[in-house]
């Protein structure tokens, strides 16, 4: 067997090589976003910065790649002080919410001296990704640091897109600031995705990507997933409002708009007991997107994604809200919080007539970032766990292993993994010669 | 916008069609496992059983598909009652340790009338993948099984293949109704996990998929993710070794041994601060190997993916390993336990030199599910987690709302969503007017 001394030179070889394991096996990605991935991944720095100037038009070096103190100082100075203000009251109750998803590492012992437990650990560095233009979010970036923060992670790498003048927004930047994100880095697309999982010359590598993004962002994602891990990709914004004869229909229909006004593939939907509550709401969102800015973009949405349902019992009308499996719950019933307990599937769940979806987009506390596509079946809201991971431990006395040594050797046999009981067995062998 | 009446003839209608969603997109995949699922997608029961003749040469039909208790019987009268009761034991222990693990809902309230809360709801029903052939462990349908039912999961739904006559492995059927998974059906491959994905007339439809399996298996679980939730795709076994000058240098070797055998792929590596350690360990493995039953596997496994380092100082060997990032860890050191604290990366750490890898395997209680090919950086072992997911919950009373509305519905003009702002000005739009 090979014997290899560790030094200072070889420490690199080591990790890269002479320690190597037979290769994961990814299927075949979208060509152009391989291709940048693998540029990056040969040239770091400078295949960024080239397509960072063919995509974003901007002229990157290492010297104003990473975005520095003034010009955060900057952006301070161009975003409304009001905004800030929102921002830091938004922060305490966002790390509030998180700071209680927090798990302790545990163990649990026996006298005859076995030790086993569950050890959790922060990742180590995480990447967030902010996208650029129009939908650049603020609220986003706060969801993203956060609970990442909050879980202890020592560095929070956040990458977004900066304009041909190799500008970020403000809000973006005065947001990442307050949130507490480490080092941020102008870059977008898969481009940014490339650098955060194999790092560059500037870019640290991470052990994690989270963040939304457009297409190329998504498929650069799933490209290096199994190297890094990430978080689940969002499909379009949705809403599901649960509603009987109580409710009122203005509040149901500006809430159905909403999340209408996201996204031309936005849903939203309402289902009812009442005909009467259909009929009223259909006509408040006629008259609600008359007015809205985002009139034409609601439109598209309504049309295409929209729908009133009319079920025959309350039973009816949650069997089909658990099937849709909605991103987004409304519950706006008699005994909202007796339906509440009836929901198996959903991200988050608004209960009453007060607690308008918005509220939980950027104050309430706990995250927007929130299993989409009928995904809430099997996925969570973005939360503390998804930055830590977790070792078990286990430790027996010699005294605790003698015990049952023979179960495990038998137990091995039966799988044919004869060098598994020879491992139990070799630490007993004198006493059984 | 469109008003649709739910009745029991448009039930289907509605989920598939009506509340029809932007599709997600998936990247191209194998084009065999694409074929394989597409058919069994379009075609059910009878695409699965075209491949099951095809593949394991087993004529099934929906009569024989599904694994009866009378064949489960059969399968006790075949396997050693020596094994039952191990398995018995083992799962005593399973089961403790994962009982350990589950999360209570939590909520927390305000005087103000705010509740915000983490609802925790078991996945209704999962798929439990269950290699054939020479792979087939009845310690892994222990593995799998358990987080899944203590979670509280409804349905576990197992596939594995059978043998040409119609026949599965009976110790894995002896290791899944102990468990207490729900129903077995006999087909294996890709076509199994489309099954599991999708539904077949016999198959009920999954919400995750877990289990291990060759190419094609993990190529369809890639494939069919997002869909449903996988667990992640497991790699080669791997093994490494902390020890110093107090370890037994017998120990080390069978150790090292016992994940070697697994796979020729499987990775065992020591990291010792004793040069004589090393060559100990090193002329142990040699004697081990020529009297183990699966010495070509292992032959070849330490020859590719063996290696003994020796470091120049702990803290050079712990920096090795947690880069190194192992499915398995073992420490045999002076001080093991104050080592473990230092171990940021690992699977499973098992402490002291009573506490062999096979202990873990197969009887401690902690999951043998564990992240491979250094994915321990950000992956964890399989636990009750998996087999959950979490809804927030947000409510707030009208009070507690108007005390900061203006501020969402500044947070929202800033990000340009005026029907976010217009959702919660429209509940005090009369006492402002």
């Amino acid at each position: 067997m090979r014997i290899v001394e560790l030094s200072e030179e070889n420490k690199k070889e080591v990790q890269e090589n002479i320690l190597h394991r037979s290769p994961q096996q990814f299927g075949p990605q979208e060509a152009i976003v391989r291709e940048i991935i693998e540029n990056v991944k040969a040239n770091g720095d400078a295949a960024v910065f080239e397509y960072t100037a063919k995509f974003d038009k901007a002229q990157l070096s290492a010297e104003n790649f990473e975005v520095t103190e003034a010009e955060i100082a900057q952006a301070y100075e161009e975003v409304d002080p009001a905004l800030v203000d929102v921002i830091r009251k938004a922060l305490v109750n966002i790390r509030d919410f998180h700071e209680k998803q927090k798990q302790n590492s545990w163990i649990t012992t026996t006298e005859k001296g076995t030790i086993l437990g569950q050890k959790v650990t922060p990742m180590q560095r995480v990447g967030v990704y902010v996208p650029g233009g129009k939908a650049a979010y603020p609220s986003s970036v706060l969801m993203n640091v956060v609970p990442a923060k909050t879980a202890g992670v020592e560095e929070v790498i956040m990458t977004t897109p900066c304009n041909s003048e190799g500008k970020v927004n403000p809000a973006v930047l005065v947001a990442a600031k307050e949130a507490g994100a480490d080092r941020i880095f102008k870059v977008g697309g898969a481009q940014a995705i490339a650098a955060l999982a194999y790092g560059t010359e500037s870019v640290p590598k991470v052990d994690k990507i989270v963040g939304p993004g457009n297409i190329f962002v998504a498929l650069a994602k799933k490209a290096v997933y199994g190297n890094v891990s990430i978080d689940s990709i969002a499909g379009p914004s949705e809403i599901l409002v649960l509603a009987d004869e109580t409710a009122n229909p203005r509040y149901v229909a500006a809430d159905l708009l909403s999340q209408a006004e996201h996204d031309e593939l936005a849903s939203a939907v309402l289902i009812t007991t009442s005909e009467e509550l259909a009929k009223k709401v259909s006509d408040e969102v006629e008259a609600f997107t008359e007015v809205l800015s985002r009139k034409e973009i609601i439109r598209k949405s309504i049309d295409n994604f929209g729908c009133i349902l009319v079920a025959r019992s309350e039973q009816e009308a949650i069997d089909a809200a658990n099937e849709f499996a909605s991103e987004h719950l409304e519950i706006m019933m008699k005994d909202s919080f007796e339906v509440m307990t009836k929901i198996r599937n959903a991200g988050a769940i608004f209960v009453g007539e007060y607690s308008s979806e918005p509220l939980g987009d950027y104050f309430a506390g706990p995250n927007h970032i929130l299993p989409t596509s009928g995904t809430a079946r099997f996925f969570s809201p973005l939360c503390v766990d998804d930055f830590v991971k977790k070792s078990s431990i286990i430790h027996y006395s010699r005294e605790a292993l003698e015990e049952i040594h023979k179960d495990i050797e038998q137990f091995a046999k039966c799988e044919q993994l004869t060098a598994h009981a020879n491992s139990i067995a070799v630490r007993f062998e004198n006493e059984e010669e």
